[in-house]
């Protein structure tokens, strides 16, 4: 028992330390996806959403999310978190794995919200994410709270983690308003180029090895043969999902645009991440290809939604991979759940709670986020001034440039 | 004896995260050893062998490579591997194991036919590696087939991941002809540099990293005192002939040209890494030096030879590291294995077996490699064209540009 | 007791990698915080450290750190290391974890020196910080020499690797001089900016990443409840105090400068993973986050007096991160040792003995270093030339250009 208490101790370290590799993996996703004026300021925003998130869940998160809970709504105020034996594993353990994902919803939130976002108002927002939104999220979902009683299955966060993310910066970025130059007069939109496809190629690869202790991390165990053999059904699924991502994100382009789209494959990728981690654990390799591809098909119009249709600017697609695709992913576990799937005879019983889940989770986060970006705004403000946005946060928010040795090209001021 | 099972699959499981890393690793080899003006496609190149790669072992490769063997040539067509206890850890964790190794040896070689590749040529030849050419050697090999039975060591794959990668790599490479101004009129080599050796470098410390994972993963287990002395060994062997290959490359390039080349030394470091992989198990540490060393200082010979005798231009050296130092790297084990080596008073019988190995895998893959890619040139090609080549792929395949807030050299049209 | 001693060894493997993942990082960071004109050489520096250091720690420095003690001062020297059971895993296991900790001491120096030094000089006393300078140090503290006698606290090598490196970096680039044009001609410094922002981000996040093997993988052992809840502790201690450092700079730097400053809010992250390595393990979260904070706020102010008032050009603050604060976080130990410190009614007898510990290496390490400096610069010399330093240690030592597509700014001389 000593044993298996510590093989499985090492199991979430080593998924928490991967996770935290994530934050790699989105700044370079995040920076190599926009222009190079901004890239220091997006690298500290990253960099700072999880130094302060790592504070405030430790002091605050944790205790909102796994405290004993208040009506199945949140957990009660324990603050500082101690070493106990309580959750299987040291909580230290499971209180640095929860961080980490914590660190992940609030992450997601600056992508969308890039190259226009003063700093301090970005760090405000993401002291609240971590402060209340997401834990009382994940107090519903994995804190015993009324989503967990009613057989909601969000293994891994396609809905915790991903999709409150991706809300928040649905709403974010719809109240904050397009980057200057994103849509022309007669509200078309132009396609504002990334400044390292190289950097954020890597990124994607860092989030997809990243995912291997994401998804795997979350059985919390590896002790004993079930575990070993859930643990590796794990790995194999978020694989597929992820490769089937992206297969269909390159040939739906393919077909669409007439040549294989390069950024669109990798957020394809993604998508397939995105999707398989709700239902990792409970779908066949088979199901996982299926909920991979099917993410990477929804991803391209969704993009295209966000963007031609809703017109909210979303620089990196951080809306559509994580909020659609975690949406999306979370209900597909009711189709392709080995044990109480449409698909596998479960009936609608299974579907139904996912629906749920999905739209509690969207409505409590885009209300929370509604007014957090409405009173940011009202007070000091969401946006840097239009001068600033055209010369780039960078110099005006830090006072650096980030390629100093480098000739770039012109800025163009619209 | 549960939990050596789940320990031995978290050491697996562990071992296929960080060879999955390698992707990135060779990614960013790849493209920082080439062009700015091809680095979308290269990334496209890399990410989609992996995926494609991923669906094919998994549908079709470990079956072939690991089903009931027919006369120890091929597996049976077992389709879809299930989630068994066979392999001593669950199927999957073996699955998802030798899945991360196929697709390095598909991924090798985009590197040598880099910057003049049809994108749709790749996607077709890297299907059918991952599908048929690299499973048969792995059943060979590991699956049980014939050079199993003869005795033949190669514990990791310097010639079943490795050489094949290589092999194919310079039949690809010899058949689509060098790049547009690699050599003059009168075939003198000329050297087209790399457009970022911080990513390559960056690369070359991904994959020495996953290494990590390649080499003692490879193990499949940690149980037991035996095994965990075994995989302590195999990192310090590892570690050790990498670090000699990097020396001695080093030393060699400032003999021979005057400095320590940077680019050379990168590509020691792997060479002594692709060179242990077969003995790692194997050999002492002392021997590892050796091998290491002997890598480090053969691949800059290889590099010449195959620019300047053979005339097949590979941009990035990987015929020279996978293809040579895998070969020379099985070779030596019949030198250094301490138990059977030539220099251990072992005799002449595992050196014999070991160049059986290397040469029926070379024929094999080469054979392969030539029909596969002879049939792709004459049905949809295997070259862009040469205004496609001059202007660059990622304009021409993927509409879109790599750097795009960069002023970037003028390309010199010839 | 077999499956205890194999999951010890996993994790102390795993750190392993983990470590080695961190020249990755440092790589990146010394290369984004200096100039383009360099990046070669610098990556081949922080390549080559660690090669040489990898076999030369093998064949002397382990025997040198670990072997029988004479006097408490030095190790037998015990060459070329067997695999035994002596140390509660493989010996090798051991030996590879030693070795990655002993190479990170040696590439911090690489950093401070950066820009100016010429390739063979780093070659040559990397080898002797490996051969000697690190292993003596290594020895008093972790191989039963006089300080650890004396009860010395350095759980993960605040002192005996970071205080060991920065020390080192503080007494070359004293004696190397600055860099041209870093100090006007009345002694007023220049910011000299580095050339990429995110791939110096990047090698934080790496470092950070790798940290996680770094504290935890010091503990040497995960079997057990009490090792269980000491790695899980050592996560959240390690972690908070990161977190910290990074918040506090950023926090101190918006005061003082007005704007939150990028590169020092990264080194503040480090400054806090630097201070709370030697007490990861003796005080609690919140002690941590205390320590880290306290890093996070020195290291905004040693950076200006190393800069300002001993005038010593450190392009990357390596003296500042890692000597002040592994010097800092050890004396911290002294106040917030859960077990003996100060604040928690200890007494001085441990701030006694860390002070000790501190000024005894600082002075070993300064005189060892100052005769390696000297007589290198006596004989083979330690400084480029003016012209090969304006043109750029990357065509000058290794004939190659690190951005061939780039168009860089013209480097104005002087």
């Amino acid at each position: 028992m000593d044993l298996a208490y510590s093989l499985d101790t090492v199991w979430v370290l080593l998924g928490a330390a991967l996770v935290f590799f994530m934050q790699a993996g989105f700044a370079m996703v995040e920076t190599g996806f926009t222009r190079a004026k901004n890239a220091g300021n997006i690298i500290m925003k990253n960099m700072m959403d999880f130094a302060v998130g790592s504070v405030v869940y430790w002091a605050f998160g944790f205790g909102i999310m796994f405290g004993d809970s208040m009506g199945g709504f949140i957990g009660g105020l324990d603050l500082f978190a101690r070493n106990t034996y309580d959750f299987g594993v040291p909580t230290f353990a499971f209180l640095i794995f929860q961080t980490v994902f914590c660190a992940t919803a609030a992450t997601i939130v600056s992508g969308a919200m890039a190259e226009r976002t003063k700093f301090i108002s970005y760090l405000s927002y993401s002291f609240f994410i971590s402060l209340i939104i997401y834990p009382v999220v994940g107090h519903w979902v994995w804190g015993g709270g009324f989503l967990s009683e009613l057989g909601f299955v969000d293994f891994a966060g396609s809905t915790v983690v991903h999709s409150v993310g991706g809300w928040a910066a649905l709403v974010g970025a719809k109240i904050i308003g397009p980057r200057i130059g994103k849509y022309t007069k007669d509200g078309k939109a132009k396609v504002i180029p990334g400044h390292s496809i190289t950097l954020g190629a890597l990124g994607v690869f860092i989030l997809w090895f990243g995912w291997f202790g994401f998804n795997p991390g979350s059985q919390l165990a590896a002790s004993g043969p079930e575990n070993a053999q859930a643990i590796a059904g794990i790995f194999v699924t978020t694989n597929l999902a992820a490769a089937m991502g992206a297969i269909m994100s390159m040939i739906i382009t393919w077909i669409k645009y007439g040549k294989p789209d390069v950024s669109m494959t990798l957020n394809g990728a993604l998508a397939g991440l995105v999707g398989i981690t709700a239902g990792t654990a409970a779908v066949s390799p088979m199901g996982a290809a299926a909920i991979g591809g099917i993410a990477g098909i929804v991803i391209v119009f969704a993009v295209e939604f966000v963007d031609h249709v809703l017109k909210v600017d979303d620089p990196v697609g951080a809306i559509s991979v994580h909020g659609v695709c975690g949406a999306l992913g979370t209900l597909l576990v009711g189709f392709f759940a080995v044990d109480g799937g449409l698909l596998y005879g479960g009936g609608f019983a299974l579907l139904g709670v996912q629906a749920i889940g999905v739209v509690a989770v969207a409505a409590w986060t885009m209300t929370g986020a509604f007014i957090l970006f409405k009173v940011i705004d009202a007070t000091i403000g969401l946006r840097v001034s239009k001068v600033e946005e055209l010369e780039g946060l960078d110099i005006t928010e830090h006072g650096m440039e980030s390629y100093a040795d480098f000739q770039l090209k012109a800025i163009v001021h619209e």
